[in-house]
């Protein structure tokens, strides 16, 4: 059983967090929520789902997770903006835990500076900055590279929930 | 009087339309909201604004317009994912038009690839973007460029009003 961290505040996009979240409990996984403080309710943009944050940022110690979780929308943006949040992503990178980024979720690992030579995909609108930040960019449903799986939207969610549970 | 294009879609930050669009109207200048389509409602991300688009842009010709306007919150991520306001966008700097951009407004310009050596501020999300877009990053309220002039937050609208009327 793997501990997941997922790291997650408002306006992310609904499904990128509910859909992968059944498929790693399902698993048998355990997914934690982060968030700035425990016990806050964040709301997806389309308001379809509300999540209440497990652990606030300042109370978790990265050692203590397998692997990390962003799910898309708008809240990857938010969260980049608290180098609390940059900070704990770029563990994962520099102890090659899996790290699955979906969406808008590879902009928190743009902030991190860690996708330079690394393959990935994401949103359109963030193409050109995974580009610029040194990444090799494919604009396909899903991208593996070695522990990070990413991916571009909704509609990619059963690619990028194979991928991602089987590193698990 | 100048004739200014504002590209704008949902989830722009309110007060980033408002208060810029009524400096610029009490200066004698005209503004034009440009959308997908003309007649199209869009909101604000804090529900205060809601704008009627007046144009669609497939029915805008940027030599129309004497400057461009971009209002920030997540807008400028969802119109950077259209080509057709990546393009708008990039003659008013071939033509070295005044743009104003505030927020996530130059994530437009990051798309447009205009950016290379220019002298700018943003969005502390967007810091990270603009160094890679090649910009000279400054953190400060209002930073002028020649014709572009580019603020923060919301809480650097004065400095941004002031220097933005200067170039109409």
């Amino acid at each position: 059983m793997s501990k997941i961290a997922c790291v997650l505040t408002n306006m992310f996009e609904d499904s990128e967090y509910t859909s992968p979240k059944e498929e790693y409990e399902n698993g048998g996984h355990e997914l934690m929520v982060i968030g700035s403080k425990a016990g806050d309710t964040v709301e997806g943009k389309n308001g379809e789902a509300k999540v209440k944050i497990d652990l606030g940022i300042d109370d978790v110690n990265p050692e203590d997770f397998d692997a990390l979780f962003i799910p898309g929308g708008f809240s990857p943006d938010i969260l980049r903006a608290d180098d609390r949040f940059v900070t704990f992503a770029k563990h994962f990178v520099l102890k090659d835990k899996p790290i699955f980024a979906i969406c808008h979720g590879p902009q928190l690992l743009i902030t991190a500076d860690v996708l330079r030579g690394r393959k990935v995909t994401g949103f359109k609108s963030i193409h050109v900055d995974l580009k610029l930040a040194g990444a090799n960019l494919f604009d396909e449903e899903v991208v593996v590279c070695g522990n990070l799986v990413t991916s571009r939207t909704p509609d990619d969610l059963p690619a990028f929930n194979r991928e991602s549970a089987k590193l698990l």
